[in-house]
């Protein structure tokens, strides 16, 4: 079984954000044993699995990591952009942007406390187009 | 071929152990031409795939990334579960919580120095859940 | 359909190179839905997807991940083979050795700006070898 969709996210602010249920619904039935896989086309973006409860986590994410990698690192070249664009691509790759996340039984194998994450770096992003591709048995 | 396993590891001290034999003796033959996929069901540690003959390297990255990402930083609001539990949040999602090696020829196409990581980033982090899938043929 | 191929990088110099198009001349004619894995096999080297324009990019992230993880730190035991040595194995874990692409109408599903980057941390880090798997129908 192959199913494959492309999809548009709406425009997040800057930060981290819950899309787990977003995903979800653009699913179709599920095989049995298999395979999720979700890319992000952007190099100022990135996909993560985290904590999915407590919104502090994600608040406290985007402060250490803007605190480490920080917008207008006086050692950045490539600025034309904007100050948040040079550690936005770092961040991109850091983070990565895409996941494979297991489907166990028809059912996406995540932990109970594991949510899938949009981690929007840019000040003004814009929507941000995913792929979607399920294979399995 | 499909394969699919959900494994318990032994609980493990804070830091980073070579896991690839545990891996190992819990896959089946393995197709000529296929890939696994590694995935921890957890948000406060994470796999990685690094150097497996040097103990030294394993407790070089405990100290790098422990003053990367330090315990008790300030900027943290979400305390509740401790002093290393943001920062474990943090360091799952920079890791990763999932790996993909291609099975080549029956085997594993891990390079000569490549060995599978747990990353245990809590102090007692308890026993953690993997979930194996190897498709292929 | 399954293919999959081991190919050897030319020797790159530390830094950031684009080798998209190496990897493209190298893939066989793709399926409609699918994916391709990129896998390295070393562990002081890593694979990204970033910017594929302006060159300004690699150079800053060199310039910004080599001072967020200098060669020599003080902390490091794992020095006998010099002083790029531990820092690249971090960074390696910290970036990945592999990624997963989609593959989307016989073609592969990059964003406009996507490439691929071969990340080289060594000063010294001689030929890579990559395995290349595509599977899809």
């Amino acid at each position: 079984m192959w199913y494959q969709k492309s999809i548009t996210l709406p425009e997040f602010s800057r930060g981290y954000h819950l899309i787990t249920e977003i995903i979800r619904k653009n699913l179709p039935t599920l095989p049995q044993i298999g395979l999720l896989h979700i890319f992000i086309q952007h190099t100022s973006a990135a996909l993560a699995i985290n904590e999915n409860a407590d919104p502090s986590v994600r608040r406290d994410f985007r402060q250490f990591i803007d605190q480490l990698i920080p917008d207008g690192d006086k050692i950045f070249v490539h600025t034309l952009e904007g100050d948040d664009d040079m550690p936005a691509h770092i961040k991109s790759s850091l983070f990565g942007q895409s996941l494979v996340i297991p489907i166990v039984q028809g059912r996406l194998g995540l932990g109970t406390w594991q949510g899938i994450y949009l981690c929007e770096f840019r000040n003004f992003g814009g929507p941000r187009q995913l792929i979607l591709t399920v294979w399995g048995e």
